[in-house]
C-alpha cells in the first residue's frame, strides 16, 4: 500500500538559550534541575541518563560523564540529520568538565581519558541503540593507556573492541569481516577464547582491522578523538531511526517518544583483571518476585559480554565470594534505590580493581507474578500505598499471569525432554520449530504456533520474537538479550540451553541421538527450563496469592460493576471466578448451534412458510433454552443475568452444505431446491445492517414469545428450588421507542402471565442494547419505555465510524500506523480494540445522558468487547455507567481499570 | 409476515353533553358552530356536511337535512358498531327538524318525506362509502308518493331503486339478482332502458325485489322508515371500515382520519321527469384550468346515474338551452362558491321541476395543468395572494406536470389508432392490457407497465387502476368515477370509448376488425382521447406558462438555494432548465462506466501491483475525467459544480465476465487467474461500511492526484476561455478531521501549484461530505479544515439508523405500513424517501451547529435523495442550510418546498 508523505511537522526543538548537554559527576547532576519530577527528567534526559542524574546526586559511585538531551536528537533529525553548532558547543564544554573530573584528557597519549557513548531513551528499549565503549583510544592514547596501566593486553583488547564497534555502529561497516579476523587470529594461535589472545596478537587484530577499514572507507580510521566524539553521538542518535528500533517500538506500541539521549560517561573496567568484573543485576527476583538480590556478573569482561549472553554468567550471590568490599557496597546501593524508587530495580554495575561504579538504574522489567508480589509486598513493607500498588499494575500484567503452563494432569515421567535449559520467563508454550526470525514470522501469519530457536538473539530476531509463543537459546543468561525481551511480553522463554547443537543451514538441532528439524514440535516449560518434544496440552494457571490480594484491594475501590459474558453455564462458572457480579450479555443464538437436533430445530424455523409451522418448529426450540437457562441461572445464584434475544440475521443459521439441506428437507417434508431457495433467499448486501436483531422479532413476533416463555419458564423452575434468579432480558439492535415497546408490551405480558399462573414472585427487567446511532440519539424516548441500557459498542463502533469490522482490515491499519510505520496516523488504536471515545464515546455519554434524563433509574452497562479493555473501562467509569461486562478471561482488566479510574479520578480532584 | 396485534387505541369520542347531530336547511346551519374554521369543520361534520352547512349558511338553495358527525363513527366502532343511545336521540330531534322544515313526514301515508343518506369524511373519497336514497319509502307511503306527485312511475321507480340500495348498501344482499330481474324485466317489455319500464311493471319489480328480500334475509323487507334509518347509517358508519374504503386510504396515503360523517338529507328529484335533472360540475374547468364553467348533467335521472358513468352524460353548456332558469341559478352559484372558498369547486345539484338544489360543494380535483392555471389566475384575478397560491400546490402537482406526452416527432399518420374516447385525464401512458384489476396488479408486481381497460370502473378496480400507467373505460363521462380516481393521481385515463367491445372471458377486446388480447400493447394519449395500438415512444411534456409564472414566484420567496446532482453536461444542462442554481453533486465515478476504453484504464488501475503502474493507469482516465469536467464547468457557467472524488468501493469496477478479465489480462500482462484473484480479495462483508470514500485516497493519494489534477486543469482550461468557474472538491466519507486534513492538505499543494503554474486566477473550494454518524458527531473539529459540509443524507441514514438500503425491503414495509395494513407503524415514512427527522434529522442539525462553532462561513448543502423530497427540504430550509442538491428531475420540487418552508415560517411567526 502507497502512502503519501506529508510534510514532516517539526518537533519541539531544543530551545537556543536552553541547556542542551547536562554534566554529571562528584555527586552533582545538572540533569537534576530540567524538570521536577523523575518522568518529566526522563522525557528530556531519557531514562539512563535520568538514573545517572538521579544516581549521582545521591552520592553512588558513578563514573562522571555528560547527557545529551533527547531536544537534540529530534533536533538532529530536524537538520537532516547533523549536530547543531550550539550542541557541538555544550558537548565540547562538558568534555571539559569532565576531563577535569577525572584529570585526564580525551586523546591525551599518555593517560588518556577514555568514554562511553550511550544511548538511551526515554522507556527502554534493550539492545534495540547503539553503545560504543573505549572511545578516545587511537595509535598513540592505546599506548599512553598500555603505560599507564602497566596493561597492554588490557589496552589493545580495548583498542580492538573500540575499532570493531566504533567501524560497524559509527560507519555502517558489517560485522562478520571483523569477526572472522577475530576467529582466525585464535585458530592461528590455537587458542579458544579472547582472553586467551595475548597482547602483541591484539595490537596485530587492531593492524588489521584498520587495514579493513581503510579498504572498506577509502580513509585511515579517525584518529582524532574529537571526530570519533562525533562520529559516535551521530551513530546513537541514527539508531534511533534502525529498523530494529522501529519494529520494537511498533510492537511494543511506543508512539509518544521523539528520540534518544546520549550519555557520554568515563570509562571504567571490567575487563581490568581477576579483581574486575562486570554485572547486571535486579534488586529483588524478576521472576518470582522474592524479595532478595538477583543477577548475573562475570569476571574480567565488559558489560556487552553479560548482556549479550555470549558467556554464560555467574549468580550475582556468588560475587561476595569474589569481591566482597564491592558486594557489600553494591548491597547498600540496592536498599538505598529501592527506597528511592519505591521499585525494584534494574542495575548495571562494574567492578573496575575492586572499586564499584554504578553505570546504570531503572525501573526493572519482570514476570506478572513478580509484578504482583513486588507490589503486595512493597505495600506490606510500607513502601508503597495500596493505590500507588494498583496504579503500578498494567491490563498486560494481568494477562500475562493467565499464561497457560503443561497440563498439570500429564506424568512428566512419560513426556520425552530433550534438554534443561536456563528458566529466563515462566510459562509454557507449544509449536513448530523455526530456527530464524523470517521463519517464524511466516510461520505465525500462516496461523501456526512456533518456537524460534536461536543460538542466541539480537535485536534483528525481534519480529521473530514476538511472532513466537515461546523462544529457546542455545547461550545466554537470565539478563541475555533473549530473556529480557521476553519477559518484557511475559513469553515463555528458556536460554543457556547448551546441549543444543544447532545447524542453521541445513535447519536441524540434534541433542544427543535426538534430531529436531524446522517444522517439527517443541514444548517449552518457561517455568521448570525443560524442553520437551512435541505438542504437550497446555492448560490455564493456578492465580497466585499475590494477585488474589491486589484484585481485592481493586473490588474495595472500585464503583463500577463488572460482570462477564457468558453463554454457557460452564461459562458462567468461570466468570464467577474471575471475579465477575453478573452476566452482562448472554448471546442466546450460540445455543442454537449446539447439537444437531438443536440446528435442525432452528433451519426449521426459518424455512418454515406458515405461522404454525413456525410455531411448530420454535416448540422444539424452547425445552432446550429454558434448559439452557436454568443451568446459568442456577450458576449464577441470585446474579443478574441479562439475556439478549436472537440477534444475528437467520443466514447464520441455515445448512452450509448438501448433507444439512437434505437432512433438513427430510424433516420438514420441504424441497432441497426449495429450502436452497429460502437460504438465498436469505442473502444480505450488508448483513450487519440487515435483518436481525429485534427486527427479526418485530417480523416475526413467535420467536420473542418463545424466546422469553424460556427465560420465564427457567426463571421460575430455578426459584422454585429455592435459588434467587434474576433475568434481565434484552432487545437488541433496537432504533426507535415505538419498536422497543411493542416488544417490551408483548414480552411483559407474557412474563407476567407465566410468573401469576406459576404463582411465582420471579422479578425479571426488560431493557435494551444500544447499539445504533439513532438509539442513542433518541435514548430520552427509549429510556421511557426499557428499565436498561446496554451498549454494544462493537456495532455501535461499526455504525458510528462506518467500519465494517470484517472488511477494514484493507484500510484500518493504515488509519493506525503511524506515518513512520508507514500509517497515516489517524487513529491512536484500533477502534475495535479501544473505545473510540472522541467519537463513539461521545455518543455513549450523550445516549446516558439523555436516557438518565427521561429515566433517572436507568441501569446503564456496556458489553461490546470494550468492557474488557482497560482505557474504554476507564472512560466507562468516567461516564457514570453502572456496569461494564466483558468475556470472562478479561474481567479482572476490567476490575483493575475500574479501581485505577477511581484513583485517577481521585488525583485530578487534589 | 405474521404481525402481532396490539390493543386498539380508543379515538377521542363524541363528548356527552356535546352536540352530535347538526341540523341544516332554512338558510341556517348549526354546524357552522362545530369550529370556526372550514378546514376544523370539516374535521368534525365531514367535507359533504361542512360544504352544506357552509352552502345553507349562506343561502343557497339546500336541502333541509341533519350531519351526524364524526365522533359519532369513532363511537360506533368503540362500541363494537353500535349506535349510542345518545346518537339515536339527537338524530331523531333532528329529523323531527327536517319534518317540521318540509311539513312532511318521514313514511306518511299520504306525503312521506324521503330522504338520502350519504357518508362524507374530511377528505374526500369519491365512490368509496355508501349512499342510500330514497329512504322512507314503504308500502303505503310509496302509494302516497305516487298521488302527490301524480306520477306513479316515478314513485315506483323510486321505491325499486331504494329496495336495491338498502338490500344490497345496508343489509349485503348481492346486486346481481336485482338486477337480473330488472333485466328480464325490460327483456320481457322489449325495452332497452329503464325510463320505458311502464309504473306497473316497476310495481311488479318492487314485489320481486322484496320477495327475494325475505327469501334471502328470513325477514320482510323493513316498512318502519325509522328502522330504515339506522340501517342506513350503520350502513354507512360501516363502509369506513370496507375493504374498498381501507385500499383507497392506503393509496391515498390517508392516515390521519378517525371515521365518516353521516347526512340525511331532504330527498329531491332529478328524474321526476323532462323538466328534471341532476349534475356534477366544477366552477373551472378542472383539466386545463380554464375559468369556464364545466361539467356533466342528464335530464331525468338521479346523481348515481351521472357519477357511476352507466349512461354517456351531456354537456354542462346545453343545460342553458333546456332548463335556463335552474341554470342561471347555478352560475350564480358558481360565483358565489368561487369568491367565499377561493378556489375551485366541485358541486353536485338536482333541478326538480326546474327548481335548482344543491347537494354537495367541495374543492374540486384537477390536473396538474390547471392546478397552476387556477392558482396563478386567482392571484391575477385577486382571489389569492401569491403566497396563499405557493402554499396551495403540492409535490404531486409537480411531479405530475412531468408525466409524459407521445413522443411529438412521431407522425400521428402512420400510427395505428384503435380508438377515440373522452379525454378525462390528461398525459400519456403505455402498456399491456389488463381486462381486471387482479391481472393488472400482478403485470405491475412483475415489473410491466400495464394499461388497466374496463367497460367501467367501480371502487373495487382502485388497486388495479393505481398499478396501471393508464386507464381506458368504455362508458362514462369527465366525472366518472375511472376519471375523477385517475385525475386525482394524475394518472393518464381515456373514458367513454364507446366503440371497444370487451370481453371480460375470453379476455379480447374489438373494434371493428381489430382485436386486442390481454397482454397486447396500447398506448393512450390523454390529451386527445386517441387510443393506439402498440408501444409507442413517450416524451416528457413542455411545461405550461402558469407553471413557469408560479415556480418564479417560488424563487423570489426562497431563501434556500437549490442545486441538481449531475455527472454528466447533459445532466448538467438539463439541470439548469429545470432550475437549478448550481450542482450540488457530480458523482466522478460514473464517469469511469462510461466507455470500454475507460472501464479498462479503471480496472488496470485495480490490478496494479506496483505504484508505478497504478499510476500509469490513471495517467489513462485523467484526460476522460479532464473533458467530462470541462464539459461540465462549461455548461454551468460559473454557477457552482461540487464534485465528488471517488466514492464506491473498488470491486464496483471489476470486470464481471470471463470476456472481460481475458481483455484486462491481454492489456495488463497479468494472468487472468491473478486477476481473478485480485478481484476476488476485494470481496467485502458489507461494501457500505468497507474500504470505499476517501479511505481509498488514504490508501491509493494517487487516486486522489489525478482527479484534483483533472478538475483543477477543466477548471483552468475553461477559465482561460472566459467562461466563470468554480468547483468544489468534495471529499466522500470522511470520519475524522486528520482524515480530511491529510487530503485537504494534499489537494490544495497541488491544486495551487498547477493554478501558479498556469498563471490562472481559478478559485476553488475544499469541503467534504458528512455521512458518517462519527463526522456529524464531530463536526466542529472538521469545519476546521472544511469550506463546506454535504449531508450526504442516504449513507448518513443508512449509518445512523443500521439499515441497509439493500436489504431493508425485507422488513423496512412492516415498519413503515400501518397496524391496519399488516404493519406496526413505528415510522410514518420510508426513512430513504423523507429524511427521518428525529433521528438522522437530529444529527444532522447538530453537525452543522457543531460545524459553523468554529467555522462560521461553512457552507451546508445535503445531496442525498432527500434533496428532493418536500418535507426533507423544508426541514434543511428550518435547520439554516444553505442549499438542498437533488436530481434535476426533482429541482422544481424542492424549489417549491424551499418557498413553502419560507411561508410556513412566516406564518408560525404570526
Amino acid at each position: 500500500m502507497a502512502k503519501k508523505t506529508s510534510k514532516k511537522i517539526a518537533p519541539k526543538s531544543a530551545k537556543s538559550g536552553g541547556k542542551r548537554v547536562h554534566f554529571f559527576g562528584n555527586g552533582k547532576a545538572e540533569g537534576m534541575a530540567v524538570a521536577k519530577t523523575e518522568g518529566e527528567r526522563k522525557m528530556i534526559l531519557g531514562g539512563k541518563g535520568a538514573g545517572l542524574a538521579d544516581m549521582t546526586s545521591a552520592g553512588l559511585p558513578v563514573p562522571p560523564g555528560f547527557t545529551i538531551s533527547i531536544p537534540c536528537c529530534e533536533e538532529y533529525y530536524i537538520l537532516g540529520r547533523k549536530l547543531s553548532e550550539q550542541t557541538k558547543k555544550e558537548v565540547l564544554e562538558n568534555l571539559a568538565k569532565v576531563e577535569a573530573a577525572m584529570g585526564k584528557k580525551l586523546g591525551d597519549a599518555n593517560d588518556p581519558l577514555l568514554v562511553s557513548v550511550r544511548s538511551g531513551a526515554a522507556r527502554s528499549m534493550p539492545g534495540m541503540m547503539e553503545t560504543i565503549l573505549n572511545l578516545g583510544l587511537n595509535d598513540k592514547s592505546v599506548q599512553g593507556l598500555a603505560g599507564k596501566t602497566d596493561n597492554p593486553r588490557f589496552a589493545y583488547d580495548s583498542y580492538r573492541r573500540f575499532i570493531q564497534m566504533y567501524s560497524t555502529t559509527a560507519m555502517g561497516l558489517s560485522k562478520e569481516p571483523m569477526e572472522d579476523l577475530l576467529h582466525a587470529m585464535k585458530h592461528k594461535l590455537g587458542v579458544k577464547t579472547d582472553p586467551e589472545i595475548p597482547a602483541e596478537s591484539l595490537k596485530e587484530l587492531c593492524e588489521q582491522f584498520k587495514a579493513f577499514y581503510k579498504e572498506k572507507k577509502g580513509a585511515d580510521f579517525p584518529q582524532n578523538p574529537i571526530d570519533q566524539l562525533w562520529g559516535a553521538i551521530m551513530a546513537v542518535f541514527g539508531s534511533w531511526e534502525a529498523d530494529k528500533a522501529q519494529t520494537y517500538r511498533r510492537v511494543e506500541k511506543i508512539t509518544e517518544l521523539k528520540g534518544t539521549g546520549v550519555n557520554v560517561q568515563t570509562m571504567v573496567y571490567g575487563n581490568k583483571g581477576d579483581k574486575s568484573g562486570t554485572g547486571v543485576c535486579f534488586t529483588r527476583d524478576p521472576n518470582t518476585g522474592e524479595n532478595t538480590f538477583y543477577g548475573d556478573y562475570l569476571i574480567n569482561a565488559q558489560g556487552e559480554d553479560v548482556v549479550a549472553g555470549i558467556r554464560t554468567p555467574l549468580k550475582l550471590s556468588t560475587l561476595d565470594d569474589k569481591l566482597p568490599k564491592a558486594y557489600k557496597e553494591l548491597c547498600a546501593v540496592r536498599k538505598q534505590l529501592e527506597k528511592h524508587y519505591k521499585d525494584m530495580q534494574d542495575l548495571e554495575f562494574t567492578v573496575e580493581d575492586e572499586k564499584l561504579y554504578m553505570l546504570q538504574c531503572r525501573s526493572g522489567k519482570r514476570s506478572p507474578v513478580a509484578t504482583f508480589k513486588i507490589a503486595v509486598d512493597m505495600v506490606n513493607e510500607k513502601l508503597l500505598t495500596k493505590e500507588e500498588a494498583i496504579a503500578r499494575i498494567t491490563p498486560e500484567d494481568i494477562e500475562r499471569l493467565f499464561y497457560p503452563v503443561i497440563d498439570p494432569k500429564l506424568d512428566r515421567k512419560t513426556l520425552t525432554k530433550l534438554a534443561t535449559g536456563i528458566d529466563a520467563v515462566p510459562g509454557a508454550a507449544s509449536g513448530r520449530v523455526a530456527f530464524n526470525a523470517a521463519d517464524a514470522e511466516a510461520r505465525a501469519a500462516k496461523g501456526e504456533k512456533v518456537i524460534l530457536v536461536r543460538k542466541e538473539t539480537s535485536p534483528e530476531d525481534v519480529g521473530g520474537m514476538h511472532a513466537a509463543q515461546g523462544i529457546l537459546t542455545a547461550t545466554g543468561g537470565k539478563t541475555s538479550h533473549a530473556a529480557v525481551v521476553a519477559r518484557g511480553w511475559g513469553k515463555c522463554c528458556i536460554v543457556g540451553c547448551e546441549v543444543l547443537r544447532i545447524n542453521y543451514e541445513t535447519g536441524v538441532m540434534t541433542v544427543g541421538d535426538k534430531t529436531v528439524k524446522a517444522g517439527d514440535f517443541l514444548t517449552l516449560d518457561g517455568g521448570t527450563g525443560e524442553v520437551f518434544l512435541g505438542e504437550l496440552t497446555l492448560k490455564a494457571p493456578e492465580q497466585p496469592p499475590a494477585y488474589q490480594i491486589l484484585m481485592k484491594w481493586c473490588d474495595a475501590i472500585r464503583t463500577l460493576k463488572v460482570r462477564a459474558n457468558a453463554d454457557t453455564p460452564y461459562d458462567a462458572e468461570n466468570a464467577i471466578k474471575m471475579g465477575a457480579e453478573g452476566i452482562g450479555l448472554t448471546r442466546t443464538e450460540h445455543m442454537f448451534f449446539d447439537t444437531e437436533e438443536r440446528r435442525l430445530a432452528i433451519q426449521e424455523m426459518i424455512v418454515a412458510d406458515t405461522l404454525v409451522a413456525r410455531k411448530a418448529a420454535l416448540a422444539k426450540l424452547l425445552p432446550f433454552q429454558r434448559e439452557d437457562f436454568v443451568g446459568i441461572f442456577t450458576a449464577m445464584d441470585g446474579k443478574p443475568v441479562t439475556i439478549r434475544l436472537v440477534d444475528p440475521p437467520l443466514h447464520e443459521f441455515t445448512p452450509k452444505d448438501d448433507a444439512g439441506v437434505n437432512k433438513l428437507s427430510q424433516i420438514t417434508g420441504i424441497s432441497a431446491a426449495d429450502i436452497r431457495h429460502r437460504c438465498e433467499q436469505l442473502h444480505e448486501s450488508n448483513p450487519m445492517l440487515g435483518h436481525r436483531g429485534c427486527r427479526l422479532c418485530i417480523t416475526y413476533p413467535e420467536i420473542l414469545d418463545m424466546q422469553v416463555t424460556a427465560i420465564i419458564e427457567a426463571a421460575i423452575a430455578v426459584a422454585k428450588k429455592g435459588i434467587k434468579v434474576f433475568p434481565e432480558i434484552m432487545i437488541p439492535l433496537t432504533m426507535d421507542k415505538k419498536e422497543l415497546q411493542i416488544q417490551v408490551t408483548q414480552a411483559r405480558a407474557l412474563a407476567d402471565g407465566l410468573i401469576k399462573a406459576a404463582k411465582s414472585k420471579v422479578k425479571y427487567m426488560l431493557g435494551t442494547m444500544i447499539e445504533v446511532p439513532r438509539a442513542a440519539l433518541l435514548a430520552d424516548k427509549i429510556a421511557e419505555v426499557a428499565e436498561f441500557f446496554s451498549f454494544g459498542t462493537n456495532d455501535l463502533t461499526q455504525m458510528t465510524m462506518g467500519l465494517s469490522r470484517d472488511d477494514a482490515g484493507r484500510f484500518l491499519p493504515v488509519y493506525v500506523a503511524t506515518e513512520k510505520d508507514g500509517g497515516v496516523g489517524i487513529f491512536k488504536a484500533d477502534p475495535f480494540q479501544a473505545l473510540d471515545q472522541d467519537g463513539v464515546g461521545l455518543l455513549v455519554k450523550l445516549g446516558i445522558e439523555k436516557g438518565r434524563s427521561t429515566n433517572p433509574k436507568l441501569k446503564v452497562g456496556i458489553c461490546g468487547e470494550h468492557g474488557g479493555e482497560s482505557s474504554s473501562v476507564k472512560f466507562c467509569h468516567k461516564i457514570g455507567m453502572n456496569y461494564v461486562s466483558c468475556s470472562p478471561y478479561r474481567v479482572p482488566i476490567a476490575r483493575l481499570a475500574a479501581a485505577q479510574a477511581v484513583i485517577a479520578d481521585k488525583k485530578s480532584k487534589k
